[in-house]
């Protein structure tokens, strides 16, 4: 195979495609949507607007807002077989098999499901964004045996993913710290989740395969499961009673590696994490209950100086989704509300220009040609 | 980001893993699984065998192939609720839509849904295997209306597929003819679907939720959906009447491309292709209906003698597979039924040693800093 390049382990440094959604540098600890850099959008925009960015390439204006908005709403329901499967799922399963589950299951109801031009994607996009929240809030209603609630018209994205699953209206300070968390986990490049969402759209196959493929991804540990890992810490601390450095030097002294710290891209601080630790501080001080974000910080100042990494997106928002009120195990599930926007986004982007992606292996098995042996004489 | 190495569009030449499972030579046209070369295995072994050795990297003696078939054996069963849920799909839906979403649901099911090691994986890939065939012989028996066929534990892992759709034991012609084409299909190194299973267990995710990727990945015209739009062609030319290279001229000069010719790795013939155009042939005579094999011959003729492109693994599985009385909708998932073992091997050589597949884009949008413009300055 002379003619076949050797790329890095885990295409570190690889350029795998072009793409115009996400501008990062990880040198200066910069991330920008469409080139707009995340602290003006965390702190200025909100996610209604950063899906109609990320799908369109630019802002809305005000009417192509109310459209969006219009449009979420109306797809922001589920049909009736998919409320079915989520009461036949076994209590004992993790959401993120029922989130991959379902997801697949609502193409069999999209009008559109044999449908893969750029027009039906673009409303594949609306509608799974729409519904994956609706998902996601439904199935922990169901497990928990409490009724279903219905979503509310006068309530953003961010609000009514809340109300669906907590059935009250959230406060605007809840409702604005979800919005934000919204924004900052909507897109990220190559992420594995997207990377393998646009590696099965490569082959013309559709959008419930690209983003039921990145649901499967963005479970792992390595991914956006390191949140839940987080948080796990986190109870693990409080509940020894020890120093949390304390009990960070006895995880390290048995080679564990804490996770939330350090990113492939980042040689800085994650610029999402900055947002992040605000928020939960400001949401342990205004909900009475600031253990979990003092649990943190002291966790993280110890690893910044003893390990030279930073706290990465996952690590502040283990703490911050505990104190609005959100179950451990649906951390990675919210993840995937939000990244639904870049997945879709990226999958439309692929498909403008596509190309298949299928890279080589550097064979090291036994030499060829190695010999049949019959089974006689094995 | 000076860092990052530009990498050809779709990864083309790229090296994106180490593997000792599969050895390709596109120069020569060498396929060859743990180095034996796939005409020695189409020609003496069966799909356990292939089973054995992708995973486990050796060819089994006689005991160990003997626990293997006995494994299949007792795998070869499904929940009440996936049988439940094949027949809740609502019948216009595509069976790899419901391939999809059923095996996602098989990891409710599975007895090692929350474990992630070697061992455990090993018997997934078993599970899955066994699992895979039954959920598409299950699925056509249920949306024609017919009873469900129990498996037959005196046959092999293709006599019971046919026989769990057909409801007949095959002839011993059909039945080792459907092997060798499981056998051929069984792993090609890192095609989409593989590549999306190795990103998706690159996370440290679980092995249902990297098949789920591989599965959506297959469905693209690009990969697995292929040998389906071949036979849609063959079809055609026959309604038509017309002679089959006019018919293909014709379709060249609207631009359109003739499915199942060219190999983003063979620049010769596809190994595989010279076993499925023997397989064509001899059973399109047996049956006494040699007019597909007939019309694909004469379109490959042509192609490779006006296009210099070669058949490749998709060109002659569709009236091999038509020829066994397969619907033309189950080629692709049938794909899925021998190409599990290669996932689920690759899979288990990904986590032998782990890195999470995380390449970087090329960024293309607009230039940083974009503004941030408010609504009202729109």
């Amino acid at each position: 195979m002379s003619s076949t390049a050797t790329g890095p382990k885990g295409l570190e440094g690889i350029t795998a495609a072009n793409s115009g959604i996400c501008y990062i540098d990880g040198d200066q600890g910069v991330l920008a949507y469409r080139g707009i850099d995340i602290h003006e959008l965390a702190d200025h925009s909100n996610f209604e607007e950063v899906c109609y960015l990320l799908w369109f390439g630019r802002l809305p204006n005000r009417s192509e807002l109310q459209e969006l908005k219009l449009n979420l709403a109306r797809e922001r329901k589920l049909d009736a077989s998919i409320i079915s499967l989520l009461r036949q799922a076994p209590k004992h399963v993790l959401p993120m098999d029922v989130l991959r589950t379902t997801v697949s299951a609502l193409s069999y109801y999209d009008p559109e499901e044999k449908v893969n031009d750029h027009e039906a994607n673009v409303r594949k996009a609306i509608r799974l964004t729409a519904q994956l929240a609706y998902v996601v809030a439904a199935y922990d209603r169901i497990r928990k045996g409490k009724p279903l609630v219905e979503p509310d018209r006068s309530l953003s994205h961010a609000g009514n993913f809340l109300y669906m699953l907590n059935g009250e209206i959230p406060s605007p300070t809840a409702e604005r710290a979800f919005d934000i968390a919204l924004i900052l986990h909507a897109d990220h490049e190559l992420n594995a989740s997207t990377f393998a969402a646009r590696v099965v759209a490569a082959t013309l196959s559709d959008m419930h395969s690209a983003v039921t493929a990145a649901i499967g991804a963005l479970k792992g540990p390595l991914h956006g499961g390191a949140n839940e890992a987080v948080f796990r810490i986190l109870e693990a601390v409080d509940a020894s009673g020890a120093d949390p450095v304390d009990y960070i030097k006895g995880m390290l002294a048995q080679k564990k590696k804490v996770p939330g710290f350090g990113h492939r891209v980042y040689h800085t601080e994650d610029p999402r994490a900055t947002h992040l630790r605000t928020m939960s501080r400001d949401l342990g001080e205004s909900s009475g209950n600031p253990k979990w974000f003092e649990i943190s910080r002291k966790i993280e100042e110890f690893i910044v100086s003893d390990r030279k990494l930073n706290a990465n997106v996952d690590f502040y928002s283990a703490s911050t989704y505990h104190t609005l009120g959100i179950d451990i195990d649906l951390f990675t599930p919210i993840f995937a509300v939000s990244r639904v926007s870049g997945w879709t986004a990226h999958v439309i982007e692929q498909l403008n220009d596509n190309r298949l992606i299928r890279p080589r292996a550097d064979y090291q098995g036994p030499a060829y040609p190695n010999r049949y042996v019959p089974l006689e004489k094995r």
